[in-house]
């Protein structure tokens, strides 16, 4: 991590406007509401402009549209890349094992192992596995046998890979998730579960990243498949023999039953789950606490539980808020008819009254 | 695994009969749209035979009551089980640790280790634990002091049993899973959380396989149990002192609060909460994202949040689904009634038109 | 763990006051259904009092206003805190490694240890890290470099802690816990996701527990920061920047993305799923199975999906329970009025009856 670096040092990186006096040092990249003397922030929407006013940060990432006052700026058109070229600068330098194998790790015979790669203490390389150049297996994992990496992957400690699973290039795996475990897969005989093997594997394609704690089963048999660029979040269950597309984005805790296939720039929220052996298609967006039970054409958005389009969805949450009104309505007009019927079931009184 | 084995191998291994050439060779088993030429595929549904004819798999194992074509056979009643007889004939080999114990495995003295069992790098065995025969224990797994293992046992990669745990006959846990930490539980005093120590255990009996990433807490006192047979799959919380009976099934993110006890044959669907200190009844039925918050009697099968009987939610949902268009039927009868008590209240005009 | 204590011991300890024979042998304490002869068990409310008077138990902890028949009994005024003090008195010795650093621990260079500490075996402790006094590090847990632990902690196996995390004095991580994994943020450029940095970190007050496979995401920059004596259970995800307050009770299967704030006070039931970016103000109370989807002020008390205000969900529940009924009244009320139409319509024929 660079210590520190003027303002037009960043905005020749950014590839933005300078606005105000460049010469400024910059010592760090702060939030808003935390950002001080020295520090760079970022303004994205207007309805921050009077928190950054009254912010003591030194200059601004923004775009051309908002106020950002008489602070200095760097002015581009998408502030979010900009922030993310300043944040790769500060960067510190990340807790990866030196390169080479730690003496205390254990790499079984017949393996092969790429150029520049580093494997922490306590990691375990069975026979079989085959680790693309630059790659990282920190301390405590395990790849089981026949596994293959490919070039520039990470495994965070503590990552389990079972046997005969496949990542591809630049794949990222958290702390504490599990790759390749069994599916969940039983035959019920005689009213007792008889276990149903797992004789499958799983491949991971390009550019995915995959958080901490997550669980990605085995198929029943072929193969369970996260498409390329895919990004899945914490705590997240994908379970046997699914196929997930291209460029998805899983939210934490989302969790998707056996089988079910899913189209590419697939977008699920958080807590999001999806029935076995159904079909979601592309594009499609999927609220945050959904419960998907059915086939979902391409390009819907949905939300609900059970999931349904967002039109009839926010209808019906309409008419939910309305039930009590509704209900005064009824109990009002039950009222008034009994009156009518009174009156017109009375005709000598009424007529005895003209 | 074996390469490859003829049709009619495969028919006496499953015990079932065989249709069409027996002398062809079968090299693997794979999903109808996946099976190509010497493929083994599975029909087990009448929804399916279309696929079935359009696949290249060279045989299927099928029940008599469904059109194969005129594809090789194994005909059987239960195609479920024959299919998993062939998945364990093709399942290559599982990458356990060699037997014995492995020299970066730290085992403590006072432990007592069954015949043929094997233990991986890096585990840890305190003292007092003891191991039936065959049993596996996978690189860097902890097994806490006093603990027990029956026969036949596999852990996976990185599990961890703290102390003062049961683990009966073959039972299987996956990888990352959490047996016995402490319960969530904590006394208010003068508004700080004062911790209330856990020093009851967890005891799983035979045959219960736990997936992976999940957590069985420790009983404040006494046990929290989970009953032979049951099966869990990944991501599921089971809280302290909760007793699961046998042959249940909890599917992923299911989570189950302190001191819940459920009956023999309990199914539970993905991502069910079920609230603390209630009795759920033997062979209930709980579907997929639904939350029960009160007793369930047995062989009930309920869904929704908060979870009702299956005909009462259809009711409701139903209803639901209807109000949009209720909505705009008390809307016209509101219109209506107002017109007729224009009608009514307009004595005068009426008799004048007549 | 002492295999007897007599019940005025305990008495003395609890500061209670003692009911009964205080010179009998108390073994063991357990729940009332599974307490026995020689058994300490507690009764803090009425609904089981019949238990109690039913159950071998030698002895009770209770109040004085509960009716615990002729048992000898301890009575306090706040029998829950009786009760740990009496499970603290009985717990067995936990399985923590030996005071030391295990041989087959790996500890880098430039590491600040504190007196007393005990780190396992398999451990991996990287440069940078400053460990306070008593501090425990379990078996195959991760210290990533600069990171700090204060006096008291206990990382329980397979934690892994990533790099530059604060965490203060007492703070408890149970097993297969990810602290300071990259938060799930991207970029969407060109239709693919490019990863933004996360240079940020995570700080966790004193007295902070955390359960067995959660999640604590570092920030994108800044930190993220669980306060002061705060309580999480077990697979909770805390996102990147999320800050919470002190003394809040967040549990299992709890999600809360990014940005999010919590006051001091607050409690999540089971499953509670909260929106990025939004706040929540102190004391405030979300059921089990909850969706809150915007900020929430001080002292509130909600639940639903989406949560909102106790009284409205309450309101709309019953409306909804109603909602058959309400079915039923409707198409009653549209045959009557065009009962009442029909006969007002058909004023020849009404004529023609007078």
């Amino acid at each position: 991590m660079p210590t520190s670096t003027t303002l037009e040092e960043l905005a020749y990186l950014i590839g933005g406007d300078l606005q105000g006096d460049g010469k400024i040092t910059i010592s760090g990249v702060f939030p808003i509401e935390y950002a001080g003397h020295g520090h760079l922030t970022w303004l994205t929407s207007a309805n921050h402009e009077k928190r950054l006013h009254e912010s003591e940060a030194s200059a601004v990432i923004t775009t051309a549209k908002l106020d950002y006052g008489n602070k200095a700026a760097i002015i581009c058109k998408h502030p979010d890349q900009g922030l993310a070229t300043v944040l790769k600068h500060f960067e510190p330098s990340r807790c990866h094992p030196d390169t080479g194998i730690d003496t205390r790790a254990s790499v079984e015979e017949h393996v092969s192992l790429g150029e520049n790669i580093a494997i922490g203490a306590g990691a375990v390389i069975q026979k079989g596995v085959k680790i693309g150049n630059n790659s990282i297996i920190h301390a405590n994992c395990f790849v089981g046998q026949d596994s293959t990496l490919g070039d520039n992957c990470i495994l965070w400690p503590n990552v389990v890979i079972l046997e005969r699973c496949q990542l591809g290039n630049r794949v990222i795996v958290h702390s504490n998730t599990t790759i390749g475990a069994d599916g969940f897969g039983y035959n019920s005989v005689a009213g007792k579960f008889q276990k149903i093997p797992h004789i499958g594997s799983v491949r991971i394609e390009d550019d995915v990243e995959i958080g901490a704690g997550s669980c990605i089963d085995r198929a029943q048999c072929h193969e369970t498949v996260i498409g390329q660029g895919t990004k899945i979040d914490n705590l997240v269950q994908v379970a046997h023999n699914v196929q997930i597309g291209a460029n998805c984005c899983l939210c934490s805790q989302v969790g998707i039953a056996g089988s079910t296939h899913l189209g590419d720039n697939v977008m699920l929220g958080g807590k999001v789950g999806v029935k076995d052996n159904i079909s979601i298609g592309s594009r499609v967006k999927v609220f945050a606490y959904s419960a998907v039970a059915g086939n979902i054409p391409d390009d819907s958005t949905c939300l609900g539980i059970p999931a349904e389009s967002q039109a009839s969805s926010f209808e019906r949450m309409k008419a939910i808020r309305q039930l009590p009104s509704i209900l005064r309505k009824v109990r009002d007009l039950f009222q008034r008819v009994i009156h009518l019927e009174n009156e017109l079931h009375r005709p000598q009184q009424r007529n005895g009254k003209r």
